[in-house]
């Protein structure tokens, strides 16, 4: 095992009617603004009821944040921030939405310069950033439980990331009634997501962290368990909760601590998404079983420690379970109408050629022993044609 | 699944040589008291680590709380904190250690009459405490990443417990060198007590949180694992470091989220500890298999998931397999030179009648259903002969 530091504050409210608890942890002299996306929390009566937990409290709106949040739009809520001398901000949605709360929150007291600087401009540290309080609607980035960000610039068509403690949530209101009302696409995107970040955390190389393992495989079953079972009905509140908490799990660092990680796969589909705007969850299942073919050497003692425990993938030689288990993977994410080739995206093999030239113009390795370089990403996209 | 709030701020540093770090941690500006035990600190080197490390920093020293820490030795530090106007408590060994400090953190700061009542008297809140550090040097109570402290009262023969998140540690650092240079008695006690920490959050009955399940019994297996591994070798860094991280994570909270707990074999435990001075863990490993055994119908879905995900017992009916699985549980205790029966303690008969008039006098009834009274204590022990 690795050395490491832990440290999550978030302060998790979970289950039934956790939303008016809104009101017990905002400051009730703080001038808040509430930041939301293209309007489903209107439909769903999450916009109601934070808005009357919230009565009293100084409220005001930004609505209109992007799936893939743009940098240019979480720039106009920094611009009413400091206008309107907001100093607490509320995330209402989903993972699109806390992420760009945390960039507003750090972009708005960042003062070495542009800001655009955080995202991209290495060695650059957020020293500051306004407190963030979170609703989560949606199961998936497990940004309620991190200090990770992902903001894309549209001009530029780039998504980048940044992560701090400075824009963990004080506190995320999960209620998985919340996943009642979801659209069965933003479910199975959701899954594959939270699948998707225990394997950049697990499918890496051994290192004798037996619990580290067995508490991301616990998380893998559970999502292989319970996804379908929301799929299949949308009121099934055990269900939708075991999912929630799932998706919390996968990413608060706890499953990581002590253990080489990866991250190949996102910061690949990150560009098929600037390119194509697919969405996040999707071009994971795209990247990743052409990640484990391509890395099948490098990753074959954990691909078989997966196929074994996940998918009770115990016969033949080494590269039969390999198969088997980018297969079981495949299968699973088709089981849940997630396409994983770039044909079935209407990505052309253009979009390869563009995406390996941005790896070669920055000389960007990555993955957990940082070998693969643009010659190994083309190879990762091509095996997904 | 419940409803649960879960926020734990504990920032955990891990690995080797990570002693040195607490000078990171501790305010370069705090009085600082160091609460250590019997000196087993001095013998490892410890104690000169951290007094080396923070050289410069003003630091006194309270050594001597006692393995079950006297209420009566924290009072005794609780005066030297208040004479010397210290603001920081660094707690340097066990669980016992850090336990004795979290109460000396909240009795200095007590302001409601006797700190005892802290312990014993429903409904007292702990609203303030000094702020602490720990260096931790046996793994096993879990202390170092919770607010909970058990303190044992010599001249009322009661062992007694508060929570609260006031006295959780600002920082634990966690060396899994410190398992190199304990006595197999102390590992073996720390995988019964770690282990059984567990089991206390998980063997109650099913609320359809296969998540925390699959978690609890990943701590469970790992333990299985690599406490013999431990014993055999002790300079193994790789099995300490496991068994280290399994017995934190066992009682960091992120098992028991929205799921029952037992606690029942902790509380008869500690009349054992309070009679006769019998070790914390290997009063555990006593309790348990009654309790088991008692409350084989109330238990039964998760006594037969226990057997079946951990010892792989699959075959009988309900009975047999609950039989085997106490069975199992024995023998691995036992492997452990941990004897289960209380007849290898000296433990007289008569002691059960003096723990079962408490707890008839107490009217207090324990168990996740609360329904074991008296009786049922009675039972459970009389199972120990």
């Amino acid at each position: 095992m690795y050395n490491f530091e832990y440290k999550n504050p978030v302060k998790i409210i979970f289950g039934k009617a956790s939303i008016a608890k809104v009101v017990n942890e905002v400051p009730s002299n703080a001038k808040v603004l509430m930041i939301y996306g293209g309007g489903s929390i209107k439909r769903t009566g999450v916009y109601e009821q934070v808005k009357t937990a919230l009565r009293g409290i100084e409220l005001l709106e930004f609505g209109g944040i992007e799936a893939n949040p743009h940098y240019e739009t979480c720039m106009q809520a920094v611009e009413m921030v400091k206008a309107e001398n907001i100093d607490y901000l509320l995330s209402v949605g989903g993972g699109s939405v806390l992420d760009a709360t945390k960039f507003v929150a750090a972009a708005t007291l960042y003062k070495n310069g542009d800001p655009w600087d955080i995202l991209t401009k290495p060695g650059t540290v957020v020293q500051a950033a306004l407190p963030i309080g979170a609703v989560l609607t949606l199961p998936a980035t497990g940004s309620e439980m991190n200090g990770n960000s992902v903001i894309t610039r549209a001009e530029y068509m780039q998504k980048q990331s940044f992560n701090s403690p400075y824009v963990m949530p004080q506190f995320s209101i999960l209620d998985p009634e919340c996943v009642f009302t979801l659209p069965d696409r933003q479910v199975a995107n959701g899954v594959v997501d939270a699948f998707v970040h225990v394997l950049e955390q697990y499918l890496t190389f051994p290192l004798n962290s037996p619990l580290q393992d067995r508490m991301a495989e616990s998380i893998l079953i559970t999502l292989i368990e319970e996804g379908p079972k929301v799929l299949a009905n949308r009121n099934d509140y055990d269900a939708a909760a075991n999912f929630m908490w799932s998706a919390t799990m996968a990413l608060n660092g706890i499953i990581s601590v002590g253990v080489p990680q990866d991250w190949a796969t996102h910061e690949i589909g990150h560009e098929l998404t600037a390119f194509h705007g697919i969405d996040h969850g999707r071009t994971l299942a795209i990247v990743l079983p052409g990640m484990m073919n391509l890395k099948r050497e490098n990753k074959k003692e954990k691909i078989i420690q997966y196929g074994e425990r996940i998918w009770g993938i115990t016969d033949g030689g080494v590269d039969a379970r390999i198969d088997a288990a980018i297969a079981k993977t495949v299968s699973f994410f088709e089981s849940l109408s997630v396409p994983t080739t770039l044909p079935e995206y209407d990505v052309p093999a253009e979009t390869i050629e563009k995406i390996t030239l941005r790896f070669k113009e920055n000389q960007m390795k990555i993955g957990e022993k940082g070998d693969i370089d643009f010659a190994g990403i083309e190879a990762i996209l091509k095996d997904r044609l």
